[in-house]
């Protein structure tokens, strides 16, 4: 147990560290920084270097960036035939001597560079904003898109799932913490306080990030949870301020009903599957009575695709024959998206349903995975479609999105390895018996139509 | 100030997984278990595949490692002629994917197996072990010298400075963190508890490591401190049980007398330099009254050089021109290095100090550095050659070494900066009046002489 | 440094402890469970007991509380016929044994159970509510006082400053905590989080509060500090979301603007001396620049006093003799109470400042210390009177309370030693000369006026 | 979980209070100093003086310490006639303000001057120093017994279980705590580190310290325990070094193996049978899987009763009635306590055992209670005399005080409360089957023979 304390007091001079630091604004271009920063031998000046245009760089304003960029893009790229040889020797001969220049040789000097600004304390959680500022301008600058791949190559070492530290998010937990929480909450808002406390507090919420040594004030992805003895069949029934609390011991059931990835700036270095699955070890250490692990996900890309599918009706009246037998289905999500408030019938509801089902089920993308991307997410990590619940988010948003439905995926432990490998290597989606039964009607309809 | 415990929870998780982990070898081949981690889409079944792999090595036999290695220098090597292509398609159109396609292509596929297995708690030490005896085996094959291309370029960007921890080590450090600094200690060896804790408690007495956060039961490097009113004249004067304690705010001066690297895996790996400058920052925060930072630091490589350069005299009955005014000093230091106690006038005192100052200041490698690799790493790091002490270290270690001498290097962290820029871009060692007056002597006696 | 973090895992285990208990009521009436918990000879079942009697006081009605404390005052008080017989023993034979026998005659066995209840991990904060629910029920049934005897000579033990723990409060505290210091806030209120976060934030803001280590969710007393450059004129000046914020490094002067007791079952233990101390003294430590300690301080009492010594007037058209001088200012005074909103002249403002110190200086409760309750508790800790500051608090309560009128205590840390002396002996209130020439003035219009 | 770290900031300004206190002494007498610390009307300047006084007491020789406690003794002591006169006022009129006073009046006013000595950090430890000093002095000066009646008085508050804090020791504990358990472990010493090592570090060893939060650095008790899957025979097989360890998780029973107390200075303030069972819920916690909680104790008293009650028949040649059927019994144990190897037949040993549990059952103090203290303290606490053993400690000691026999309490946790009333109700030892049937046959025997 005293290893726990022996560690706080490791990071401890992390913190101190971090606190002496100050905005002092490097002083030159931002070339001369640059060039002054990688001829450095030593690390004599170096540090002071770094923090210089790491402060610079924070309050430049967006064409200095732009130049910034477009300086590493260029002056700091490699040599293109200097790669060329370099290969070409190490084709000849495959020493380590003449691997070791081939690396380098296809290594910009601006990888070096983000390697030295990062040695300065707090410049990591600055080098993960100012790739969110590069991938912004990537998408009016695509030159620049070069950076990128040294960015990507770099986190992925840094933020490698190792160096990760699981954190449980309550009530007690530092404010500025909980403030983050507040901001990053991507799925569900939270208003204001004291509608956080109601998600930290109460025995049967939990709440659980992943954060980095190196950036112990930002949480890199969170997840909620709420502790029940059945599965909800709505958010509204998660997060109703009135609802009837339950003692952890009585829970059976875990559901993750919020998943929110924190920074731009880590796009693409993805962690959200390692988080479910050691929040649901994390929790059945916890409760082992627990024996059921579910979500409770929006679906956000179905209006988009029913808009999309109903798109030529409008002009030629009728569906393609792979859609025909969906019609009834797709209009009630047309019409429900279109309201604001929820009026639907068993019927409606039944066919809301599998509308539903069949768009995660069937919808692929060329790469003959799902359309939808928390679909992509959940069924990636080995879960499998449970239940799709209409009318379960009645908000503007779940409106808008998704007609009202919601789904929740299953994260069967012991089925979640085999899962994975059928969805991986043939884009299997799992489904419950409710949802095959839903799915088996629909062909039916079909053939019968057909 | 509450950062700090907030830091230490954040680690516990860390801890608390650790824990869990034990030893489940792998089943397989190490080539079929490779195969499996890398061909894991997800990481669903990946974390119990890299534990497997790595307690199979852990408890390989070296013939077995030996194999182990080879497949990794092979089946997992890059493409030559992949990369020649890619850098030839990168140098026809240098778009970023162009550019990601080269950089993936001279990537060798074990660096990512690397990356797969250092998900799994603890992996880090491992892997740093891992190297450990690949550069133990690259001796006898250096045709494994291509996997440790990868391990350093991995090793660069984990061990980044930026992520390192700073440590006071004292007597209320972990028990199981102590006895390491017993073991690791490789200048002036501590014989038992005892000895340790008379280097830690005493209020003149220091000690702080580095330590990574993914591997935080094990010290990087450390270094010991002696505060103190003088500068010492040996180092049985620092280590001597019955000296004078002197009060913490009556010392005016740091002698860094002893500076350890602890793991043989992060061979060129330096965080030394770093070391040194951070404590010299933590103690003037602690003690702001201190104003001198000095070494009292070995001669490693004084008697090789010594006897290289007496060994002609020996069938030849005389010194190269260029060591013939050195004579006297160079037969004292070979009579005293095979003596197991000193006895020494002031004249041969004299005569050695001049000797080992002109082998520290003139005796260059090829690359115009220093031929001592201490004196290299403090000259790099910006100190000057301050003092030189004969008969400093009179144990058979010091008197075999260097003939009983040690030298004092100073830190002035006012000048550290321009000594180093000096010692980097034009190899110049700055050298205090008295070593500057000792040479100058020596340089008028050879005038004389020739 | 290690010890700190020692000291976190020893308090870890109170944690724990205090997790796993829960509300079970004891069964049996007060008096069975008082009488069970004390015939305990061993402490098998003792906590049990003691928990159980704990919950059901929790949970009881105002009447079975009164039942309680009237059970206490009467079944667990001492036998006075004992007790005169034990100090007759005593008197005739001053042995060890006597004495003994003596001191437990007069220990009601109320005491002992309050020992015993406070076993229980979480007791000590139920025993300081059942104080304030005493205390409250002492002003209608004074025979109970006897048992806030007992409560007094616990707690002066048990709240030993010894014990205290003494925290700085900011905005990475944990959020249970910031939600106290919200809620005890008890001079100027905080509305929300984010006029909580304006408080604890910024470069030039710090909260320090005391804690018992078996009561650390609790604070027990906390001071909130502006840093400054120079003397804030009033409250406004220093709350002002809008205002321009300093830089810690650039502050010479700590402005303690408010301070708040929180434990309604603490009054009479009192801590806020030693607190003012304690936090000058770690505040000097952080910011060695800072030269001087003063308060800005609410005169929670001075209307009062204005209206009761206005009073006669109103009857009979004149103020006694002692008073006619003030008379002008003590109508000021009086209009201002009335109004919401300051229009003051300087003349006025003046008059004001005048009576504010007469009242302050002159006006003495039976003891002959000062009415005003903050001005006894800043003087009785060495303070002087430094400024009378009109208009320095325009909110309701503040016109209401002081007719707007703030005050600023100096704590010149040389002087204090002796401005206490003086004023704990001879009962002398030192001032500042500003407000000894206001007083001067005042006394030459008195003779004047006789 | 985060409330852990918060305690440990929580306290980790004790820790930076008590580095900063020095050794002050104070100046004039003792008299003077206490005077001075007792008018103290404030606390301005009384820490410095308390600070004086403890660190005058320190370095006191023995005589000034004497002086000190008779000046206490006298002058610090209460006025009898007042105690007299206000127990009659009380006796007259119960009002609260009578009980204040008459509790003043039996109070000391050393109690409150150690009160005071009390608020400088690190006091409690100098206090409980000083208590030990006294006990010592007391057995020379009897009339110092008074002043320990308020030490008592004080520790019994202070040391309240409900403030004291169970922790466990391993071999990650810092150094300065784990020199301490080498040097008060009571019952089998640890001669070094490397056995220290080996009672801490394998997973089927644990250690407990219960811990003051005023005396961080200095456990109150400790227990040893070691994990089994059987009952141990002997000491020897559990503190043999090359014995097989196991794994916790194979673990079934936990032997408590020593228990020691720590402060002699706080004798008669028991905490050890809460330490028990606060252990094995802490044990059960981490492995639930564990049914069995036992100790092997050693039987401290066994020969003293032996040569005690063997003493009238060297004279006599006989022993009496109540014992002349142990008599075989009695002279193989005072055999063995003078060899220094055991040589045992099984006859010896059935008879060594019996007389061993005659004398734990049978032999009473005046007050009813065995004669033997380590049996006075487990069967106290609720468990029962389980087995007797035989050549189970054959150390030098082991044999001189119980001819090599120990025994195992056993700590049934569902009888413990039950064995504990019948124990303190009427004194009733509960032994195991085994147990009695050897006294069966003892009995029998003693009936036959009379």
């Amino acid at each position: 147990m005293s290893r726990i304390s022996y560690l706080s007091e490791l990071l401890s001079s992390v913190f101190v560290r971090q606190e002496q630091q100050s905005r002092v604004e490097g002083r030159g271009s931002f070339s001369e920084l640059c060039d002054a920063l990688l001829s450095q031998s030593g690390e004599m000046s170096g540090n002071q270097l770094a923090l210089g245009l790491l402060n610079r760089f924070a309050i430049a304003t967006d064409n200095e960036k732009l130049e910034f960029f477009q300086l590493l893009a260029t002056r700091f790229d490699i040599n293109a035939e200097h790669a060329v040889r370099a290969a070409q020797h190490y084709a000849e001969n495959k020493s380590a001597a003449n691997l070791s220049i081939l690396m380098d040789s296809v290594e910009p000097r601006r990888q070096e560079l983000f390697r030295r600004l990062n040695r300065v304390p707090g410049a990591t959680n600055e080098l993960v904003l100012m790739r969110a500022c590069l991938l912004k301008m990537c998408r009016q600058y695509p030159e620049l898109g070069c950076i990128d791949v040294d960015f990507q190559h770099l986190f992925r070492s840094w933020f490698n799932q190792g160096f990760l530290v699981l954190r449980e998010i309550d009530w007690h937990s530092p404010a500025n913490i909980l403030e983050k929480i507040i901001a990053y909450e991507a799925v569900h808002a939270i208003s204001n306080w004291s509608a956080l406390r109601s998600r930290l507090e109460p025995d049967d919420r939990r709440c659980f990030a992943f954060f980095h040594p190196a950036m112990l004030d930002e949480p890199l992805i969170f997840v909620e949870v709420a502790l029940a003895q059945k599965s909800p069949d709505s958010i509204g029934e998660v997060l109703e301020p009135d609802r009837k609390i339950i003692k952890e011991q009585e829970a059976t059931m875990a559901v993750f009903y919020s998943i929110s990835n924190c920074q731009q700036g880590l796009a693409g270095v993805s962690f959200g599957n390692f988080l479910i699955k050691q929040v649901a070890k994390e929790l059945s250490r916890q409760l082992p009575q627990l024996d059921t692990f579910r979500t409770l996900s929006p679906v956000p890309g179905f209006m988009r695709w029913v808009n999309k599918t109903l798109q030529p009706v409008e002009q030629t009246q009728t569906l393609d024959t792979d859609h025909a037998h969906l019609h009834a289905g797709l209009r009630i999500a047309q019409r429900l998206a279109q309201t604001d408030a929820v009026d639907m019938d068993e019927q409606a509801a039944e066919q809301l349903q599998a509308v539903v089902a069949h768009y995660l089920v069937n919808e692929k993308r060329s790469d003959h995975l799902p359309l939808d991307a928390v679909a992509r997410f959940h069924l990636g990590n080995g879960a499998s479609l449970d239940k799709v619940l209409p009318g379960a988010d009645v908000s503007a948003k779940g409106l808008q999105q998704s007609a009202s439905a919601m789904v929740s995926y299953l994260y069967d432990l012991d089925k979640v390895e085999d899962n994975h490998e059928a969805y991986a290597n043939d884009q299997i989606v799992k489904t419950s018996i409710d949802v095959s039964a839903l799915l088996t009607r629909l062909r039916k309809r079909r053939a019968r139509a057909s």
